[in-house]
């Protein structure tokens, strides 16, 4: 039998040397970065284009539960999630920081994995990681990324710009992120409740990627761009559907109309609700973390719309007077709330 | 009696609200904030200068004490220590986002207060608070913040340009934010000991304002670029003069000569090391958390650094081969070592 290899405590290493391992193997790829980890701070040149900036933290046993959840994944993790609020803004990403606070339960080794993943995004992303923080924790992880970008000043696009009429679409299919942790969390308790049974995750593939190692919707920024359509307002699926819509209708002072029919739903999604007795469709309203991009565009863009891989039209803004309306398949009429996350756990 | 009105728990608020609550009153003064709080990310533009992006992360029980540390001092604090970094690459801050993970034994008010914290600083330094987020953590408070600033292309700084023959030169005085913890530190063994006997901290204002509140080199910048000086290579001291003069010396391939006699330390740092037993050039060489600049310049440079408020020369930059010299008042030569701020504890 192989003997696993001994684990490096964090102690061992101190700080400076923990960066040095994490780090020393970079290269930064874009033009952009004109100096990355090892100074006060990073330089970045962008010309004269506008920057977007933004930041999220994952906390452990808040937002990811490492009994589940493999470091590299979570790693990539972190990054696409950033990276998914920088193209909602219709920018690419250039480059991001990493801060992260560890308790003694990590090993060198185990940090090191995190990294693998935060890496791996870097790369298939074309984003350079240019600085950080690295510190002690009194318990668990915490990861905090703050990612920067660059668009041209004439292609920004907001939340608060959606008109009347406009078409509502989303990128990709949703839901799939939140019945994919449903499935995680009920066989962890299976598991834990000591029957013996290994956990049955086959033929679950694609929802427990879609949660585990989710992918930046940047090819659908590329084909809005090569299409000619510039969005009116985006945001990035991450609350779910309601609550980030209606932070569109908020913001842009607009009611609007979406159909139950209309929404795209992965087969494999729609078969483990079921089996898990949950409405399809709520998961894709409420469930959240899909990282697709929702956005609006004049109806004359009807025609490019549909020629696009991956967009689906589920509706249209109104004035603020129609409010915010849900029809389902039988044509009753919901009104839209912002259930978040936790709506159906 | 006034009856201390009731505080708000955080779950009675929920995310959006909290961050309405904490966000709803503030007002961008930069110019180049196109958009802050309120989309997928900030918008900034700088129109064709370089950027700088430097990010920290400070943990409850690691990096501060709650016991001793107002909630407003540490929301100060924590963005001052992130300016330092954006001043130590001779740039000027025009924007922070913040991060903050709680745990429920705060309350709404309490965050307020890290906030109002927070805000204060950013009014200060001019800086705009344009995003981050907020978020539960298991068990304490984390703050992450990420600054971001600018300068013209021919005016960065680096560490890694000192060169041989250089003058060393650092603002303001070392060691006070050291031993001002170490009293706090102190007065708290001896609160806890259950004496009764209430803190003396009386007379000792200077360093215990330097360790909970310190200020960022924000004039010192503007100084030197008054005076036409440009630094050859500079870093902020956050982890004492030994560990960040290392950093210039080791990234910049040189070597370096220091003076005990020309370290600048306070008459208070010097009275209160005495008390307690500890030598008042180890807290300047290895306290740390001084937030000054170190620099260095052309040696033609003498004249002009002479009229500068604040700025003292302690020494010079030598040939690799001469080694990083420290020089005690006995004239006796120390090799510098990187202690940090584990040396004197």
């Amino acid at each position: 039998m192989k003997k696993r290899p001994a684990l490096t405590q964090l102690s061992e290493l101190g700080e400076f040397k923990l960066i040095e391992r994490l780090t020393g193997d970079l290269h930064m790829k874009q033009k952009s970065t004109i100096k990355g980890v090892g100074d006060d701070a990073a330089v970045i040149d962008y010309g004269d284009e506008l920057i977007v900036l933004t930041t999220d933290m994952l906390v452990e046993g808040i937002h990811f539960n490492l009994v589940y959840t493999p470091l590299r994944h979570l790693g990539y993790k972190a990054v696409v999630v950033n990276l998914s609020d920088v193209y909602a803004m219709n920018a690419i990403p250039g480059q991001i920081t990493v801060s992260i606070a560890v308790s003694a339960k990590f090993s060198v080794e185990g940090i090191e994995e995190l990294y693998s993943g935060i890496k791996q995004a870097c790369n298939n992303y074309e984003v350079d990681l240019v600085g950080g923080d690295t510190t002690s924790s009194m318990s668990g992880l915490i990861i905090s990324i703050t990612a920067a970008g660059t668009v041209p000043r004439d292609r920004i696009v907001y939340r608060n710009t959606a008109r009347e009429n406009d078409l509502i679409c989303v990128s990709g299919d949703l839901g799939a992120a939140y019945i994919g942790l449903q499935l995680l969390e009920r066989e962890k308790r299976i598991f834990e409740a000591g029957s013996g049974v290994q956990p049955e995750l086959t033929g679950w593939e694609y929802v427990m990627e879609r949660q585990l190692k989710p992918e930046a919707p940047r090819q659908i920024i590329k084909n809005l761009e090569n299409t000619g359509i510039l969005p009116t307002a985006m945001i990035d699926l991450s609350d779910g559907l309601s609550s980030d819509l209606l932070h569109i209708c908020k913001q842009s002072q607009k009611g609007c109309r979406i159909y139950q029919d209309k929404i795209p739903i992965d087969m494999e999604t729609v078969k483990l609700a079921g089996e898990m007795n949950i409405e399809p469709f709520l998961c894709a309203l409420n469930g959240g973390e899909d990282y697709e991009l929702l956005f609006t565009t004049p109806l004359e863009d009807h025609d490019k719309l549909a020629k696009l891989k991956d967009v689906h039209i589920i509706g249209h803004m109104t004035s603020p007077e129609a409010g915010t309306a849900f029809v389902t398949s039988e044509g009753s009429q919901i009104v839209l709330h912002a259930h978040g996350w936790d709506a159906l756990i």
